[in-house]
């Protein structure tokens, strides 16, 4: 099958053999998936990945002896793999296992392929309301509500989405239905605009106007080393900066005014799935906007250099 | 009246003029006062302060023009000092009031002085179970237990305190009567000692038994820039780091741990007088073993040096 593989700092097309699902997991021929940001990184070197990445993809189960019910399905992937037998994943939580894999990121080979395999358990079907271009947005979309799930946003509270790449847009897009009024602050006019269209309260994160307010919550989504500064001087006396940058870089922190103003710095990192497909199905969000191109597979090079363009929003990779 | 005067980088004492105590405010004769790391740093020009340092103490209203029923008691003082008009106070919170002074900090004369001026609403009387000696811990302590009042912790919380300096000490000597099992550690013996005897759990913070463990909740008290980062890798998944260093330094973070672990950094600063004051009536904690020296306002320079020495404990100064 053709595969994109990454290694020793770039990344190439190769004809690999067709993966043999193991007894509790499904072969899922890919359909669709996005290139994102951290797919950029580990072909710069990230984690020191080697193997086919991507982990934002729908597919079609080909084959899935544990599970045959699935077989023919339509499915998106929970892409973090426990251990199974630690007492996180026991309890449930195999997203924090200590020894996980990761789909496409860490141990596990992604869906940057014809064919990817996948423990049958983390498999979610997708309802046929939602496109095959709508469903590659689950993983990140999940990821851009999390915030909502670690701590109680309400329609009253004061909350700043900071930064308007693929992240923060989804951010705002998402978290509205909890906090209508909250406010996306970014450096893009023509990325301001999706979310504007959508009904989300822009500001550029210039403005005096924006420095001179103070946010209960700060979701940090800038991709940037500099944000959390930024964050820092936005957010209110015991408020709550979100934090989901993955920057390569450490960030500077003035801890004396975290511990000051008693502030609550938060990481964030995946969400629900169900809680996505939930959204995309009952057209809560529609990243159709963010959607900048489309390549075939075989185009997969010049899938990853438009992704990674300054200021790129969303490729997608057609696989079959 | 007798006072330390800081300005420049140095310290000296001056004859200054007995305060008059605003309509509002109380006049009163300090009886001893305890140095902190912050007022090093503040003789080391942070925070640009000028004036009478001195926060923790204790002292006896001599004079309180609206609150004659305070004359004769003996006090220690809620330090912030807030504007009384912004919402922040209006709603009863003048610790994050954005224009509020601080006793001693900033914009406010401490109580490194025969007598300090106080607005009376900030005093709390101090009960005659509790000594000069251990009612100047009251602010400390105070912010020791901050922590318990920001989280939830429950007997069975797996709790760290990182650093055994005096806020550290005092942090694990107060927390531990909501987390029976807390540890403690710190790189000093003598200190973990003084823990120790009061039924704290200790253990030197280079030992590799400690790096093996993880803990849900880490109370970063090192008072170093480098705390952060041990914090961090000591603190399990869904984790908190309650920092408490206030350094001048900017930490180094690194956020991307952070976030894929989700991980909670929350700031903590100043606690509840009113605590502090009955886990010392009650002797819930007793301060004394962390006191090293006490030296009469007239040697405040020597006080100033002894407090200085790495590795200090509490030196206190004696005012009448």
């Amino acid at each position: 099958m053709l595969a994109v593989w990454l290694e020793s700092g770039g990344m190439e097309l190769r004809d690999l053999p067709k993966p043999e699902p193991g007894p509790d997991e499904a072969l899922v021929r890919v359909l669709m998936v996005g290139v994102c940001n951290t797919d950029l990184e580990l072909m710069a070197g990230y984690y020191g990945f080697v193997g086919i990445p991507g982990h934002e993809f729908v597919g079609l189960v080909d084959r899935a002896p544990s599970r045959p019910d699935l077989v023919g399905h339509r499915v998106v992937a929970e892409i973090n793999l426990g251990c199974g037998r630690c007492p996180r994943c026991l309890s449930g939580d195999s997203r924090h296992c200590p020894e996980r894999k990761a789909l496409g990121i860490k141990g596990a080979p992604g869906a940057m392929a014809e064919y990817v395999t996948v423990p049958a358990g983390n498999l979610r079907a997708v309802d046929q309301a939602i496109s095959d271009r709508q469903a590659v947005f689950a993983e990140p979309l999940a990821a851009a509500l999390e915030p909502a799930q670690q701590i109680h946003l309400t329609a009253g509270t004061k909350l700043l989405v900071l930064g308007d790449g693929k992240l923060g847009l989804l951010c705002a897009l998402g978290l509205r239905h909890w906090v209508p009024g909250l406010v996306l602050a970014g450096r893009h006019k023509g990325k301001l605009d999706i979310a504007q269209a959508q009904g989300v309260a822009t500001v550029q994160s210039d403005e005096p106007k924006l420095s001179a307010e103070r946010f209960k919550v700060v979701v940090e989504a800038t991709g940037s080393p500099q944000g959390l500064a930024q964050a820092l001087a936005l957010v209110r006396p015991e408020g709550v900066i979100i934090a989901k940058t993955t920057s390569r870089e450490p960030s500077s922190l003035d801890l004396a005014k975290l511990v000051v103003d008693e502030i609550t710095l938060l990481g964030s990192r995946c969400g629900d799935l169900g809680l996505a497909l939930h959204f995309l199905q009952n057209r809560l969000v529609d990243p159709e906007p963010m959607i900048q191109a489309e390549f075939p597979l075989a185009q997969a090079k010049e899938a990853f250099a438009a992704a990674g363009k300054r200021g790129a929003l969303k490729v997608l990779i057609k696989t079959s």
